[in-house]
């Protein structure tokens, strides 16, 4: 697997990638990662990359010949190209998925203004969103993609680490943890969790995750049996 | 408004807040914005400020000391304490607008595998996420949430960057936008943009606006007349 950004902002994909989890990955070829500045495809003397919008409208547009060189020149058989724009469809952990399985991710950062819709239609196989917010520009949302995908890759996430996806895949939200020290500051840690008992401590643990759910995400409860075994679990745990 | 940020990654959040519109806005003083590594508010000598969870399970959680001295120490009266988990509401423009009249938000990105309740307890006024998918790390939802909230500051967007701000502000997606050269590689600009007849400039964006609405996102369209608006435009404009 090869991811490859565009971008106006080289610096900050450069040391998002060459730290933490996705960086160790990198560093141990478990997939590939390039960058390229829009700005080195620019035939313009002053490298200028975007130009006013046709029909007229705040703001400047990315123009079609940097771009259409830049994805000319790394484009392969087997590219899936996504720019992330605010009228994509909604990046969610599915999606992320579906992406992990790609040979090639090619990531376009949008301008905040927008890009020439020429771009979209010759090259650009989905248009994603992250989110209903508007940000100042796409390398944001580009690396969450990255980060999202290249974390399912084989081998990038610890076994410790996978074990903890496994928890999180039953489509709760996560109950709530503690650590060490028992006391700290007058505040303690639930009894059950010190109690050794292995069981129980899974029920405990269910029966917070479906209510945190309930509380917050109801939309994330399709199955209704849940609301059964939550019925069940709150008359021993509330 | 001030922005502090609790990180175990805080090159990531240098560069962020250097470049772009948000270092644009920092450097003129338009907002604050500071960030702390939380491992030097660790006492252990090796700078360790995670542990195992209490009642098994795999994963470290970030102890509770380190974080308590931090918060405590760049607390102020008027600061509203996010954190930013999978398992919170869900980030969105409305959100970015309401935390945009905060006085003070200190945002923590948080561990991949979670951090101890009592934190959350004692001082988290609210947690978010931005969006139903995993992350290696909490410092990218942290930059998306100072990026979405910054750029709504007075002053941070310049006048033209406002005025496309007003033009997403009815619910839609955007619509195409095409720009210079007028004909690329065989491929034109729509000939209404190139009329010069404003009235249907503006009725065609708002036909194609709706369109795309209609089809990646029809849960976006609350308002009934808006479709028939769109049965009437697509007589003249399909």
């Amino acid at each position: 697997m090869k991811f490859d950004v565009v971008t106006l902002f080289p610096e900050l994909i450069d040391i998002y990638t060459k730290n933490g989890i996705i960086g160790r990955a990198v560093e141990n070829g478990l997939f590939e990662f390039g960058f390229f500045n829009l700005r080195d495809y620019s035939e313009d003397k002053h490298k200028k990359v975007d130009d006013y919008p046709y029909g007229g409208g705040p703001g400047m547009l990315l123009k079609p010949e940097p771009m259409f060189k830049l994805l000319d020149a790394i484009k392969k058989h087997n590219s899936y190209i996504i720019y992330l724009s605010p009228k994509g469809s909604l990046f969610n952990q599915n999606k992320a998925k579906e992406l992990s399985q790609k040979d090639h991710l090619i990531l376009i950062a949008g301008h905040y203004e927008g890009i020439d819709q020429r771009i979209i239609d010759k090259y650009v196989d989905e248009e994603i969103s992250v989110g209903d917010f508007v940000l100042t520009s796409g390398e944001l949302p580009v690396l969450t993609i990255v980060d999202a995908v290249g974390r399912l890759l084989p081998g990038v996430l610890g076994s410790d680490e996978s074990a903890i996806e496994e928890s999180h895949s039953d489509g709760l939200l996560e109950y709530p943890q503690y650590t060490r020290p028992e006391s700290y500051q007058g505040m303690g840690v639930p009894e059950i969790l010190l109690s050794g008992h292995h069981k129980k401590i899974e029920e405990w643990r269910l029966f917070k995750a479906i209510e945190i759910t309930l509380k917050r995400r109801p939309d994330l409860i399709k199955d209704k049996s849940i609301i059964e075994k939550y019925n069940k679990l709150s008359q021993i745990y509330k």
